[in-house]
């Protein structure tokens, strides 16, 4: 009921980041992506094909450098349901290469609602009394905008499962704080969204020290990022914008605490299309990734 | 690129309602369950077959009443892939119909995913230079917590291909106001997130006076409804908790503008479970829903 697992894994590996799978057609190498074509034509099943293809030499390559991979559902729904059974594929691949899956997937409704939505990634569906799994993941990320009710399912979930989720609070993207940075009273939007995930969090603390109720937090915005650690100190950070987005191992510092622990960085293109800077020809695209993986573990440990 | 197709068939059919199909397995008559159950067995796929079953004989009832369908994603993602497939094939059949459908979706995320959602529900996927759609509906629910962004990338879809979006503005379930209800100064949150929906409608108004961009507004709250109408006259509003969730009739009609038209209301369960009322019997199911569906009509009818 906490995030034990994710924090032992960064302990394992000593890399608090993790490696974002969002593979878009144009992140794939060419030869991978021919090859699946000749195979299943040029449609969503031979798109489907090249990204498995893909990921499964990404994982590969990365399984014992970083500690999680975080697939990008709107990635894998864009190929349809073809797609969808890579992203199925995938985390199932990813699981068994001992890697922690976070499923970026940013869902959120209204109570019954968002129990179907939490029984679909963290818990079981009831099929006359038999529980399925339909897709197993360790984490999610949520949207907090329907407030606790719309949240608690999910932390049901992840007390009787074990699992973890992240909820947005403050987002790396340039418009994020037209609704996030509005000012009540002195208190920022984000910061009270903050305070309700440090509720939430709250019953769910396991042996880390951390609860199952994470943040994301952008790596853009360090200056928000000190104030949340202070308001939400057993919670998680899931920390986008490293890399691609502009912000840099200094810019991720603040999301961490002083015992070096309570954040995980996500990279994405960095790392996916690292074969395409300096001399990596296409078919070393993993190894690639993999040097790129390295050197941000390097470069984040290094201001811990 | 507006919604001038779904208020077409809201005026053909005399009938601002859209039908939810939340296909939770309860809701199904037993006897379509053990059928189904027999034939693929008491698993995902089981499941899936009498949820098409189901839907399938909803739709055949409800066509020539209600002018369009909501299907709720999440009931269908926690039953997996074969879930997802039964989605499709329901949408699909649905547009054979001719209804318009509305996938709730609420997705959301930063620039690029964003694209690559609106990509996978309302635009298409450029597969080598062929655009493929891989789920095509006509319109879908967006979560507005991370700003312009993040939706410009739907809006961008629908004035390409007449599709439409609504935005969550004001939610129906209990604790929605923790965040929406946040006052700055006099002003809700909600009432700042429908001032930006209003300017993302902007540019998008098609010859029935409305836009591309709609709003969800919770029936549960009418006071909030009225000022949310004037805020954002040309937006359509999407009106979930009549019926089930305890809002009646009179509670959606400060979401109608004085001339009838700007909000179309969802029913899922009463329509659904309507069989399980009254002196029905299970395989009377859809003749049921099919008298819910023209109760509702005249219903909110009576005080338009």
């Amino acid at each position: 009921m906490s995030v034990d697992l994710l924090v032992k894994k960064i302990k394992e590996k000593g890399n608090p980041s993790v490696a974002g799978l969002d593979p878009k057609l144009d992140y794939i190498p060419a030869y991978i992506r021919e090859k699946a074509y000749a195979e299943h034509g040029k449609n969503l099943n031979g798109a489907a094909a090249a990204i498995w293809e893909f990921n499964k030499g990404l994982i590969d390559a990365l399984c014992d450098v970083v500690p999680a991979v975080k697939p990008q559902s709107a990635f894998y729904e864009m190929y349809g349901l073809p797609g969808e059974a890579a992203l199925h594929k995938t985390i199932e691949y990813a699981k068994e290469k001992g890697l922690y899956v976070i499923l970026d997937v940013k869902r959120n409704d209204i109570g019954s609602t968002a129990e179907a939505y939490s029984k679909a990634y963290l818990g079981k569906t009831d099929i006359e009394g038999g529980l399925i799994s339909p897709c197993d993941v360790d984490c999610v990320t949520v949207n907090p905008y329907l407030g606790t009710d719309g949240v608690m399912p999910f932390v049901e979930d992840c007390k009787k499962y074990d699992k973890a989720i992240f909820a947005l609070v403050k987002t790396s993207n340039p418009s994020s704080g037209e609704l996030q940075d509005l000012d009540l009273n002195g208190k920022k939007i984000f910061e009270i969204v903050a305070g309700k995930v440090n509720e939430w969090n709250a019953g769910t603390i396991g042996e880390s020290g951390y609860g199952a109720v994470g943040a994301v937090v952008g790596a853009t915005y360090p200056e928000q990022a000190k104030i949340l650690r202070g308001i939400m100190p057993k919670s998680y950070f899931l920390v986008p914008g490293y890399g691609a987005q502009g912000g840099g191992a200094k810019g991720v510092l603040p999301c961490f605490n002083a015992d070096g622990l309570g954040a995980v960085v996500n990279s994405s293109r960095a790392i996916m299309c690292a074969y395409k800077k300096g001399d990596w020809r296409d078919e070393q695209f993993a190894e690639a990734a993999r040097a790129e993986a390295v050197r941000m573990r390097e470069d984040i440990c290094a201001v811990l």
